[in-house]
């Protein structure tokens, strides 16, 4: 990665954290719906280090296949974007 | 659209017909989980819709920009696919 | 259905509408990306669509679960809501 | 938690460790669509512990919700499922 790189690394070590938060609540007994509560923030912080990848992404990796020309780089980039599409959409 | 636009329409046609299906059973005041169950089914085809669509448009427009080499072309391409997959991402 | 039944309705009929929409669209080869867009319109439409239920079904059919002390139907209701949580969280 | 506790406490564990992993590879620079197929496995992993969780709820607080025969505590159990509905409806 490239500009977000610390970024992302940032989210990551925080987003360990949570989950290791997650696991004292279940320790400790606390209320479930407290519980699914932090599971949906740690949901929500694993997509946002997913757009920073995705961005980066997009202005690198895509960004050198458009400038190298190589039609096959072009087309397994196309592909993989399309393979998470498909993903997303569930 | 190209081999997928004949069943893309027959798609739709029904689907507009399972519309006017769950307008009915609001009619009828049928039960409500019942009729979240046609909202689900309708949602499930819409989305079937939606991949035919997406296949369509891997398969000409983007292999189109692809054999074009035209860079501004294949970049409005890649952006357009970041934008679906941002919204999918929901 | 009751306070929300009208609205749903009257909702149902321009989603209909909406359908036949993006019908025409493919018939006339419109850009893909742009049937997408309306795809996801319809998408967002049901949502709606779907809220409306999903309220009028808290305030009207669980109310009278609850007010009745029907433990069988109080269950039955409890069930209903988890599986539609199963099929949200996809 | 009950029956789940330590399948649960086992996931969050595993999923820690995933966490960690992805941190690692954006470390090393590995490529950025293997990073997105690792998060896509690490919010796979959080919606089964979700699910256990969820489980767990059902079969112990609703239960005792309903067999109390406590209106209010009945009505708050359904206020957090709508609310979890609504979240998971996105």
């Amino acid at each position: 990665m490239h500009e977000n790189r610390d970024a992302a690394l940032r989210r990551l070590k925080r987003l360990e954290g949570q989950v290791r938060g997650i696991a004292r609540m279940v320790e400790e007994d606390r209320y479930c719906v407290d519980v699914l509560t932090q599971i949906a923030a740690v949901r929500a912080a694993l997509k946002a280090v997913e757009k920073l990848v995705i961005d980066d992404h997009a202005a690198h990796c895509i960004e050198d296949a458009l400038a190298s020309g190589d039609r096959a780089d072009q087309r397994a980039k196309f592909t993989e974007l399309l393979d998470l599409l498909d993903k997303a959409r569930g």
